[in-house]
């Protein structure tokens, strides 16, 4: 029974929404994490805008959690901390996704261990079991929905039919999105995420400047009641695999059959399917990111830094990014509506060697369009015949290209 | 960089499946493993049926791994590793529910660590989860399907169905269920399972013998057919929850409406949703036991062993047992076809004060069954009203009753 009488002494760095929330839970329940620590932790110190001193705070901690977002100073206090031997945790997907090697240096210069379960899927564990429960093995997928907002919104679309900019409208006054939504609706903020995984789970330098994404503004009535009659469901898909000895890592909206895993996560819920041969996979679910959500994260890793000791990061290899990957597509053309129209749309996709899997011809006169599956094909080889296709005189708008992701049999 | 150039010594008691799987995982990623942990692990003996000797491997162990399986000589082993402070990582879920109280206090009077992620839910890091993740929340409930082998029978029953004997036959040919089904099919397998998670997420005493369970062997190809009619599905469900001051922990078959978490859960798959207040949910699913799925779980406890330090295991209070809670029910009534059944069936259920949603008479003159709904009750005043109802002259073989889990609009 190694129990210390010591507290443990939290530095907190912002106190917003969840800086607040993880304050109060901190505070709610020394007694359990006494419990399952064998230390209690009392704040040691709060820095925000108005109010603290970093070095002061920095000096009286075991530890610091880093809530203030963004990379300045944000990514200072880390790294020094850091150095200093103090363990961080942190909810800052900014500063992991274009900073994680300097990051990933200072844990190892100082023997701190750095926590960031919460800058990744809401209450979803996903960081601890790539970590922990597979520390030692052999990581080939991790793919999932990992923003709560656009799943919010492609869930309204399906559900209600409403458009894009209703769907977001009403995300917005429910709390699922922010006024300014571009982070979140461009992609951006699933692409940063899934840096972050594809860097732990592979051990290789990845950052946001490593992942194409797209996302989900063009996405349109149309597109989600194509998916509801065929049985599919739309989703903002972060992928991070292995391939042909590199990895490749994107985000973008994706078509899924109904059997997949990531088909029935609803709402502003994310997932996240982990797959490593010995295990097959795992899949864990749970709401995306709230203020008591993300601190309940924070809390975990803390206790897990107060639990000790430091685990070694995984050598950091450098693995060559693959940015071009076959696919299934799905492409919707609105044309005019005259003969010859469907042979010259399908001719440069012959000539692009893709092969057409269904054509379906809808409506007519002005509001003539195409909506084409097509076979698995490389990226750029589609995306040049789409380029192609656009510039046919009859074309009267961007084509919209979603990726499908079909069941495969073995 | 705290690396100790000195191995990791696991002694390995049992050499079946599991163990064999284990002991080869082992000894492919030493490199993976002591670049998680500083430290080289290495099998420092295994003792089987015919060869080793408990004291000396012991002695030369820094841990032990025991998946011998039963109760003697497994209890007394681990009990005399804990006692001597070596850490112990078990999958054998008849120890753990039914001697769990003297396994702790084994831990704690040897200052060592138990590991049992192996025994309960497959892949699915359940165990790590409510251990660490939610280390200092509040569970209110874990649900799940934790049995592989009937969750694999049920999903063949609704796609093809099948039969329950001949499902069963599939399973057995397919190595989903074992030659002697019992354990799984009755539900004593997963109700062991859920006294393992109730005692970790309550802090509690709960054993096997606390865990009322039903299984699956009277299910019908008639029930899965009812069910799809109605768009839902049959599962077995472990429930462990707290409830008016005390906790509940049962195991038996439901139907779940569409969307519910756990219901596209197919296959020989498990999954376990885990609910507490500051994160809502957490669900998680992958495959049920196989050997490298299992020795996957034990090698993750053996790298949490390995980085130290020992998790004071929570208190454990005693809690009371409530072992009548409300429930909806199906319940599949066959009887003769003549006048006043109905009448008479439904007077014993308002007799007991249970209110009847739909009824619903299929068949005609000796093929004449009621299938009925009914709105939650307390489960002993339904299975009084059944009791009564099987007594009826007219009720041709045993009433079924189902549990049915409906969604909560909130």
């Amino acid at each position: 029974m190694s129990s210390s009488s010591a507290p443990f002494r939290v530095g907190l760095l912002g106190h917003g929404t969840v800086g607040s929330a993880f304050h109060d839970l901190l505070e709610q329940r020394p007694d359990a994490i006494a419990a399952a620590t064998g230390r209690r932790p009392e704040i040691s110190g709060v820095l925000t805008r108005s109010r603290g001193d970093f070095d002061e705070i920095l000096a009286g901690s075991d530890a610091i959690v880093e809530l203030i977002g963004g990379i300045d100073p944000a990514l200072d206090h880390v790294t020094r901390a850091l150095k200093a031997g103090k363990h961080v945790v942190t909810a800052n997907k900014q500063l992991l996704s274009q900073h994680g090697e300097q990051l990933e240096a200072a844990a190892a210069e100082g023997g701190a261990k750095l926590g960031f379960e919460a800058a990744v899927a809401g209450v979803v564990p996903a960081i601890r079991v790539i970590r922990e429960t597979l520390a030692a093995a052999h990581v080939e997928r991790v793919h999932g929905i990992v923003n709560g907002t656009t799943n919010f919104i492609l869930t309204a679309m399906a559900r209600t039919g409403a458009s894009y900019d209703d769907a977001l409208r009403e995300a917005q006054e429910l709390g699922f999105a922010e006024a300014d939504p571009t982070e979140d609706v461009t992609g951006k903020d699933a692409a940063a995420k899934m840096a972050i995984l594809a860097r732990l789970a592979f051990g290789a330098q990845v950052s946001l400047a490593d992942v194409p994404y797209q996302g989900i503004e063009d996405v349109t009535a149309d597109d989600i009641a194509y998916a509801r009659e065929l049985g599919l469901s739309l989703k903002l898909i972060g992928s991070a695999e292995r391939i042909d000895g590199g990895i490749s890592v994107m985000v973008y909206p994706a078509f899924l059959y109904a059997g997949h895993p990531l088909s029935p996560i609803n709402g502003s819920y994310n997932a996240v399917t982990i797959e490593s041969p010995a295990i097959t996979e795992i899949t864990l679910s749970g709401p995306g990111a709230g203020g008591s959500q993300t601190a309940s994260a924070v809390l975990g890793d803390v206790i897990s830094a107060m639990n000790g000791p430091v685990v070694e990061p995984p050598p950091v290899a450098k693995l060559p990014i693959v940015g071009d990957v076959e696919s299934a597509f799905y492409l919707y053309v609105e044309v005019a509506d005259r003969p010859g129209v469907l042979a010259q749309v399908a001719e440069i996709l012959g000539l692009q060697g893709i092969s057409i899997k269904s054509v379906v011809q809808r409506g007519i006169g002005d509001d003539a369009r195409l909506v084409m599956d097509m076979h698995p094909v490389l990226e750029s080889r589609f995306r040049a015949a789409v380029d192609m296709i656009e510039r046919l005189d009859f074309v009267r708008s961007r084509p919209r290209a979603i990726h499908v992701i079909e069941e495969v049999f073995e």
